[in-house]
């Protein structure tokens, strides 16, 4: 058996999840078939299930390949010191997600995955996991913020970070099922609710 | 044939609304058949499709009787007069959420609708005729704020009004898919991000 270099093994995976992507965005997870996969992949059956077993963990990995870069990105802010004022914090994010929402529909698989994970199981252990260490970052943002004297140190941060997410999930939600909101309007009136003078 | 009353047509159509959310609830949209949806109203096949033709019908009515409710409680509290600050009517907002959270399954079904609306344009449709509704009245409810002196009266209350309403969404979509949040914590985040001084 020849061997397979690590680079070359990524890009093939990389590739099924893509047209993965492109397969759920056209016709919803349930309406895609292992089939219509892998012939939008264009490899071969053997090839293709070399990666991926069910659509199941397709939308598994879809959902944590993604979820990485978003919380490398978290990562890179909360790392700045100082930390930038949280109306800045929050413009970085959602300029962030403006960008996946216009690179490919990943975003919109990711409704698809909220909903999934109503009554599915499996996926809603993978759903808490993810977007709780998401979270997570949210609510270190806001310690930071309270230490840095933008918001009063007896709240509790748990709470505002919460918020804080609450405001990019909104972002996400709206975009991708009312439209007619661009980013520039949302930050603006993120600012506005945010405290105009702090 | 014998006159039916409009009341018995409303309570056999809320009885097959209400199956549909629980079956909706434990096996997904694309799960469930109209057969399982039937049984589970308890009601004869030819009685069931005077009401409903397809699970798109169901799934529309679930979705618009909601929306219903929430918009004539959003109506009340707009028609106040002072309409109390923003962050209480956060606080009344996110309390009508808890107790419908904690009353059916049928925010769980808004987060699968949700997922439909990214690929089926017939829900697309009207998730975004009714979500577009709601953020309508939160838009409103910021320009009153700004009226009231509780905020910038130049900042654009349509970004605001998104704002306020991704608040809510995120509060929606962390009680379902994280947990792990109680509305007291969320509600007091909420508040400190808008400035305790305001």
């Amino acid at each position: 058996m020849p061997r397979v270099s690590e680079a070359h093994l990524a890009a093939r995976r990389q590739q099924i999840l893509d047209a993965a992507v492109r397969c759920f965005a056209r016709n919803g997870f349930h309406q895609t078939s292992m089939q219509d996969v892998i012939k939008e992949a264009e490899l071969s059956v053997g090839a293709f299930y070399r990666y991926f077993k069910s659509k199941n963990e397709l939308i598994m990995a879809i959902a944590t390949t993604k979820i990485g870069e978003v919380t490398g990105t978290l990562d890179h802010l909360l790392a700045l010191d100082p930390m930038p004022p949280l109306p800045v914090f929050l413009d970085e994010v959602i300029t962030m997600v403006e960008t996946a929402l216009n690179a490919d529909q990943t975003v919109r698989i990711a409704v698809q995955v909220w909903g999934e994970a109503t009554y599915d199981d499996e996926v809603a252990a993978v759903v808490r996991e993810v977007y709780g260490r998401i979270r997570e970052r949210m609510v270190r943002a806001a310690e930071r913020a309270q230490t840095a004297g933008q918001l009063p140190a007896d709240a509790d941060a748990s709470g505002i970070g919460a918020a804080v997410f609450g405001l990019i999930q909104g972002y996400i939600l709206q975009s991708v099922l009312i439209g007619n909101l661009d980013r520039e309007t949302y930050t603006a009136g993120v600012r506005a609710l945010l405290g105009a003078g702090r």
